[in-house]
């Protein structure tokens, strides 16, 4: 069966996004600080069409985020358009061609017709909760990992219930002092480190399901 | 100068200690898992007079904890005894040679006595802050490191203040869910990573002050 997995960066105050997330500041102030280390590299410049970059130690957890998966889970929050019943002209955050170019499935608690995107990506609407968007994921993954988007809430709920079975943080020396926690909430999810990796600006440290 | 460091081992979910400190609990509920990295050490049994143990890539940090500095910085909470006047009778957790072995400063609102114990501890009672502390520290130290033994809330004041030079923070896979956080109340400190080393069930991170 497909492992789900999430890959995420947390600041060493424990936040995965800023205070005040906004449309205009999805990450919420300082939040773009998080993710320096990824947009540096070379990997992800080349996946967005630019050039230039780093390769270093934190290469191999960019691709493991850039290409890894058969399919995707996010919750609301992260696809964004606000709270609520849908506004349809919100498509996400990515333009015609998200970077995913695979089946997304949007956990939410408003119904909505799936989205064909271009490149590949499908949003999938789902409503009846997270087992059941991790069952559709994994039929959709053509035996590739599910990968979870996050963000901070989904992540908690998908921990909390033991389905998460491997756990990639990439610690960064920002303190952000508020925003969305990775860990609240999450009962008594057991972790077992299994590798911790140093890279310039981070610090990758993966965990599996105990 | 003597540079002023923390070693400190937090959880993943950010607590230095758990929730419900109590004088049979120093380190509250769950706070005990946080240091089997430590205590599975050969370096560590030796010190305490006992025999086998662990030799291993944490090593080299239980070394920098165990015997590193010239003097030592504590707050009131972690020499114990209560909040409050002094009970005279209470003279620290650590019986009557405290594993310190040279000059030790504790942060404190009532005054005290010095106290001087077998084997090298003396704790001084400062009461007059933190810079003092650090001050005193220092010049007791003999040119070597000042070490901050902790808890939280001096740590967060050292940080805040700009006073640290040097943090160690050791990330153990324990969800403690609430108790004492490392990083609230740090104000706009700057971490630079320096370092990173991955050893069974820890990850050892070294920051600097930027």
């Amino acid at each position: 069966m497909s492992k789900l997995k999430l890959n995420i960066t947390m600041s060493i105050d424990g936040y995965v996004a800023g205070p005040d997330q906004s449309p205009e500041q999805p990450l919420g102030v300082g939040g773009e600080e998080l993710h320096g280390w990824l947009v540096s590299l070379k990997a992800f410049r080349e996946l967005h069409g630019g050039e230039g970059g780093e390769v270093n130690e934190s290469t191999p957890f960019a691709e493991e985020i850039l290409g890894g998966a058969g399919a995707t889970i996010m919750g609301r929050n992260m696809f964004g358009g606000g709270p609520g019943p849908w506004d349809e002209s919100w498509r996400g955050w990515w333009g015609d061609d998200p970077p995913y170019h695979h089946p997304t499935f949007v956990l939410t608690h408003h119904p909505r017709e799936p989205l064909e995107m271009e490149g590949g990506t499908t949003f999938t609407f789902v409503t009846d909760g997270i087992e059941s968007a991790l069952e559709q994921a994994r039929a959709a993954a053509g035996g590739k990992e599910v990968s979870l988007g996050g963000g901070a809430s989904v992540a908690q709920q998908y921990l909390a219930a033991g389905l998460l079975d491997e756990l990639v943080v990439s610690i960064v020396p920002v303190l952000l002092g508020g925003g969305a926690k990775l860990f609240d909430n999450v009962g008594d999810a057991k972790l077992e480190q299994v590798e911790a990796v140093a890279a310039p600006g981070v610090t990758h440290i993966r965990y599996v399901r105990r």
